[in-house]
């Protein structure tokens, strides 16, 4: 790389600006067929502000793709099992065609069970087992979001991943894991780093790409990048500052998310375009 | 490493052996108690010869240790739907505790629909993607026999996890992705290699942990084994040959398996353990 080297920036804002075009389109080709509007049920327990404001800008970005959306407020002192039971009763009901939890969903709840509740069909956060099963083994499902974006946008840059060493920073079950598992089911060789990992560095060196995903501000340090390899940064840490340090990574890789305006936008237009698929698989077969 | 180092061998016969007859005393404990001896159904697709002695002899070992066994043969005409029937009925059937679907099921039949019509709680060998998921989020389920089986020799012998670097080569659904699943979940850095790595040498060279898992005879070269490693060898070619060069591999690693009597009797062992263990949660509170 030459001193005054730049890498591009992969431009998540503008790729999911096409993404929720394209599945705003397909909402209304829905609703026209068949006379039901794609709906998204979010379930939110408690009050938790950064979370009231998460789940009131997925609504205003589906009512803005033409997809309705049912929100249901529980308390704080919501139970596991009532919880389950809501969860449930969303998974069977036909007006429902996706379901999002949003989460954390605070202490005292088992969050996998309430998760697990969730129908696989509406599944469109990806966040069940059999999701996480699906795109482990490559099968047709709903992916996580997150990760779902990362890989739209290395598909959208064609970054070539057959045979290359890919190292995921970070183990969560609905961004670290399953996103090195859809690396892998595009022939990447994966690492999975953590907190426990001995060298970080080291490993990070010998990366063709890396996709850091812990939230921890500036882990991966900018020298420590190989000159020319592909940077994801799906951390958000307070004051707009990824996991990534940018200034210096951008100096050496070939393609680089900034952030904000990376990842971060992707996530939602994944889950609109879920809703809306889901929507024409439930929806299939009806005329309106 | 001096000229004459020698690996110490990690004992699969031995092991296997007492877990065994662990699982007899604890059979023969519920059979007491409530009257119902623990009950594996195997089911087998067509007559592949290699698959018959299989199943006879995974029925035997059963018989051995007191677990009964069902088997259900099916000509291999049988339809996917057909199978997905048989295998919904098992996992109704309560005097079912454990499912053994003998796989590969040949061609013409989805052998993932199959496994998934398999009850998580009879998911004794560990096939379902329920249990891909409890494995990989390090809850509480059953797991793949072979990983399963790999863990517990990794355990026998103090092996330390944490933090070391672990290569998985291979990445089948239920030996590979798994078992780098539950190395991930105790902490060990994890790299899936496979078919399509660029340069598996220079990756297995850094690994504290090897496993090999993809059934081509030899394929890790001994030289490129760390000293001091730990090399676990879960292939299992024509000929007693192992995916790993034994003979050079023992001269540097610390610990190895041998083939056979490394991996390979482990995996019998877990899948017994698992059924006694299915017929003690589904029999709980079962007074005879």
């Amino acid at each position: 790389m030459s001193p005054t080297h730049t890498a591009q920036l992969m431009d998540g804002t503008g790729l999911a600006r096409r993404i929720v075009e394209a599945t705003a389109t397909n909402a209304a080709e829905i609703s026209q067929r068949t006379g039901v509007a794609p709906c998204l049920a979010t379930v939110l327990v408690g009050d938790d502000p950064a979370s009231v404001t998460y789940v009131r800008m997925k609504r205003a970005r589906c009512a803005k793709a033409g997809i309705r959306s049912r929100h249901i407020g529980l308390p704080a002192s919501t139970t596991t099992a009532e919880l389950v039971d809501t969860l449930t009763a969303l998974s069977h009901d036909p007006q429902v065609h996706g379901i999002l939890l949003q989460h954390p969903v605070g202490p005292g709840i088992d969050e996998r069970a309430a998760f697990e509740a969730i129908a696989p069909e509406k599944d469109v956060d990806g966040v069940t087992m059999h999701s996480f099963g699906t795109m482990s083994f490559g099968l047709p499902g709903f992916v996580s979001c997150t990760p779902g974006g990362i890989m739209r946008l290395l598909d959208e840059y064609g970054v070539e991943l057959t045979g290359k060493q890919a190292v995921v920073v970070g183990r969560s079950p609905i961004l670290g894991k399953p996103v090195g598992m859809l690396l892998l089911a595009q022939d990447a060789t994966v690492t999975y780093c953590h907190s426990r990992t001995a060298d970080l560095p080291a490993i990070v060196r010998e990366a063709d790409i890396v996709v850091a995903a812990v939230g921890r501000p500036r882990l991966i340090h900018g020298q420590d990048v190989k000159p020319g390899a592909v940077v994801i940064d799906a951390g958000y840490n307070p004051g707009n500052v990824g996991d990534v340090d940018f200034d210096t990574a951008r100096t050496r890789a070939r393609l680089i998310t900034p952030v904000p305006g990376g990842v971060g936008p992707m996530t939602i237009a994944v889950l609109l375009a879920q809703t809306v698929e889901a929507a024409a698989q439930q929806c299939h077969g009806l005329v309106g």
